[in-house]
């Protein structure tokens, strides 16, 4: 039987990333956010979206520079993700805090945190506010990837990267799961034979 | 060390959700996609995009109807959600090919695929393509759960909703893990007694 349950934005399962970005001094601001898609392929492209009535230093500090950088935390990093993603950037520094630093992005000015093994560089193309968000997509300049979550493709490995899924229902963070079928493949017993 | 790797839309790991809507003859179209997310919170709204450049059936009818359902397939379902993702809505009336049936949504005028067992009523209120895709934000009107996925206290259960993650590193599906830690307090260990 199908039940109505109560309007919310429905935020599982969703992956815990960490955008960064300069503020208009120059001091690296991050926050954690489940409000994260990949939104192009040509050119690639990737939108996030930031509550733009509470305060946000992270929104602003992105809106000031036009480029920010996210980046995936592993499960070993879940604190570290958490605190981010609580503490303001108006009282905190949040990055220092959990022990961590930044390198400047080689292609935008934006900062990437080092201790992240995948980290997307992005460009701002478009903002707009919808509701009590404002959402911003990112063109994807640049992906640094630390050859630890490599295969032997050159791809990163979900198994090694390890990345965060987050659970808003349950207020909790969960793992990636096991390999359950292969992608356009696993459809074909529906394609009917000529 | 760092490396940097090709640019593309980094899908991993996403939600694989099935977005539906009725085609201006009130057929039901669907299709399986990776890029989505939640985007604002009041009033709840999420966003979907949908490829503008090839022939995707279920955005021009999203677009004609101006309303679309978002539901959630379970990993028992990922041949059926593989193939709504891999067929053409205009060579395959796939809902029927996978033997699943649609009910009209409540609250709008799209179809709500019955075997799915969360589904998100959405009205358009926003469209802008950006690059290959057309980003649709959908406000959130009526959310439906069969009873089988809820808990005690009323929430859907992601033990039990059992929801598909997609890899596209590997083109492959996967399963939600374990549960790591709590949000909202495993970040405590941060902070400074004042």
């Amino acid at each position: 039987m199908k039940k109505n349950l109560k309007l919310r934005a429905v935020v599982s399962p969703t992956p815990a990333i960490i955008a960064a970005a300069y503020d208009e001094n120059g001091k690296a601001d991050a926050c954690t956010l489940a409000f994260y898609a990949p939104t192009s392929h040509k050119p690639p492209c990737l939108t996030i979206a930031i509550n733009a009535t509470a305060k946000r230093k992270t929104l602003k500090s992105i809106l000031h520079s036009g480029a920010f950088t996210i980046g995936y935390p592993s499960v070993e990093q879940i604190a570290e993700a958490d605190w981010i993603g609580m503490a303001s950037g108006y009282e905190h520094d949040k990055i220092a805090e959990v022990g961590w630093s930044v390198t400047k992005a080689e292609m935008i000015d934006a900062p990437v945190i080092n201790e992240l093994k995948l980290t997307i560089e992005c460009k701002v193309v478009k903002t707009v506010t919808i509701g009590s968000h404002t959402q911003i997509t990112g063109e994807v300049v640049n992906i640094q990837a630390d050859d630890s979550i490599l295969d032997e493709r050159g791809r990163y490995s979900l198994e090694k990267l390890k990345p965060i899924i987050y659970d808003e229902e349950n207020w909790r963070y969960l793992a990636v799961g096991d390999g359950a079928a292969r992608a356009f493949n696993s459809g074909l017993v529906f394609k009917k034979e000529g």
